[in-house]
């Protein structure tokens, strides 16, 4: 497996992807043509989704075509299995894991990926490659019918980590939910990626990358910042570097 | 119908349901036993739950009993047919729909409501008197096997609204996120309910009450303020007062 997923797509300045073009040019290699998945977007169109995510890689020769745009749902399936490079991009992730789920694109992605088709995605698209999408922090506008995702590791990652609140709010803070997360589900583990960060997926071993320390939870125990660069397995266990 | 529906539990003081006093001894009017459902609680115990709201309500002279110790489902639905007063405590909200999902609570629930049960819920509990959780802000930690649920009211509430986000975070406004709602249900009016307001819903009239104004959500147009004492039908248009 090669996967790259990242925090987020925006970088403080503003640019789109700009902050992981590197990263990218190394999960794509020589292919220079992506399937991009544009259906976690829900205030913009899948069109215009689709034209940033192609501005934004176009710096690495890359072509970006929505799956959208590939025919019915079995010429879908049959653009994932022909794929060269799968992007998922953010915005609502039940949405994103709705339309993957009613199109049958689930067991697809997953197939083509553990074939070794290169898999990029951002924010939901991260939350996407977990077992589940419960810890995505969005709002479940729509029923996905179910929580289980592609599964491609084995732990799950918070997308936009931070643990801040606006001043004298009284909601829970991030490490709450992500608590709350690991009562009801005490054999996961959570990797909480600030934005920046981003994770390598290389066969069974994870690399943190971006600037940034991530922050790794496990049930019953306290919570402890990583380093960029700390080298886990794919269940999200620190490994001995 | 006879509801208090509350952003949130904790006052900026820190104590418990204290800012809502007043209101909900007269959502009580002379009725001294309340059925407490603690479901929403994950990384509390709902014993010790049960008796914070206890100690919040004793200067009321409300006794608080857990439904949770009514006995077995056939019990717990009796208690709630029985209950003088019914109130849903906040916590994660797809844990509370889940476990009133599972024992069958919710038709309940909703007949003894309906039929004239006062009902006092806060957060999650809000959230649960809608007709789905969609605009909860928790994280999806169980799944509940569908965001349906009381259908009380017929719009949504965002509880602890506010639109405030964290230094230099780029994660989705809650604005950004009811907007994403809306476009997938267009049809639906949310109300945002900031921290220390609640609704007071009697029969088919809904009145916004505490002390800061309330922001108001419809497809396709623009949110607005909506100030205390602001009435609305059940589904969440404001009246001529």
């Amino acid at each position: 497996m090669n996967l790259l997923l990242l925090s987020n797509s925006r970088g403080p300045d503003g640019r789109y992807l700009a902050h992981a073009l590197t990263a990218i040019a190394t999960l794509a290699g020589p292919r220079r043509r992506a399937l991009f998945l544009p259906f976690a977007g829900v205030t913009m169109s899948w069109l215009s989704y689709t034209e940033t995510v192609a501005e934004a890689l176009a710096p690495l020769g890359i072509d970006v075509r929505s799956l959208d745009d590939a025919g019915d749902i079995d010429a879908q399936h049959a653009a994932l299995h022909d794929a060269e490079l799968i992007v998922v991009g953010g915005g609502n992730t039940f949405q994103l894991l709705k339309i993957c789920r009613e199109r049958g694109l689930l067991d697809v992605i997953a197939h083509a990926v553990r074939g070794g088709t290169p898999y990029l995605g951002w924010s939901a698209g991260a939350n996407l490659a977990c077992p589940t999408i419960s810890t995505t922090n969005d709002m479940p506008i729509v029923d996905p019918r179910g929580l289980t995702a592609l599964g491609l590791i084995d732990f799950q990652i918070n997308p936009h980590y931070t643990n801040a609140l606006p001043a004298g709010h009284r909601g829970e803070t991030r490490d709450q939910r992500i608590a709350e997360f690991l009562v009801a589900n005490p054999d996961r583990t959570v990797l909480g990626l600030p934005e920046g960060d981003g994770l390598q997926v290389t066969n069974d071993t994870v690399r943190l990358c971006g600037p940034f320390p991530a922050r790794h939870f496990v049930a019953g125990g306290a919570a402890g910042d990583v380093p960029p660069g700390t080298v886990f397995d794919l269940a999200g266990r620190p490994r001995a570097s």
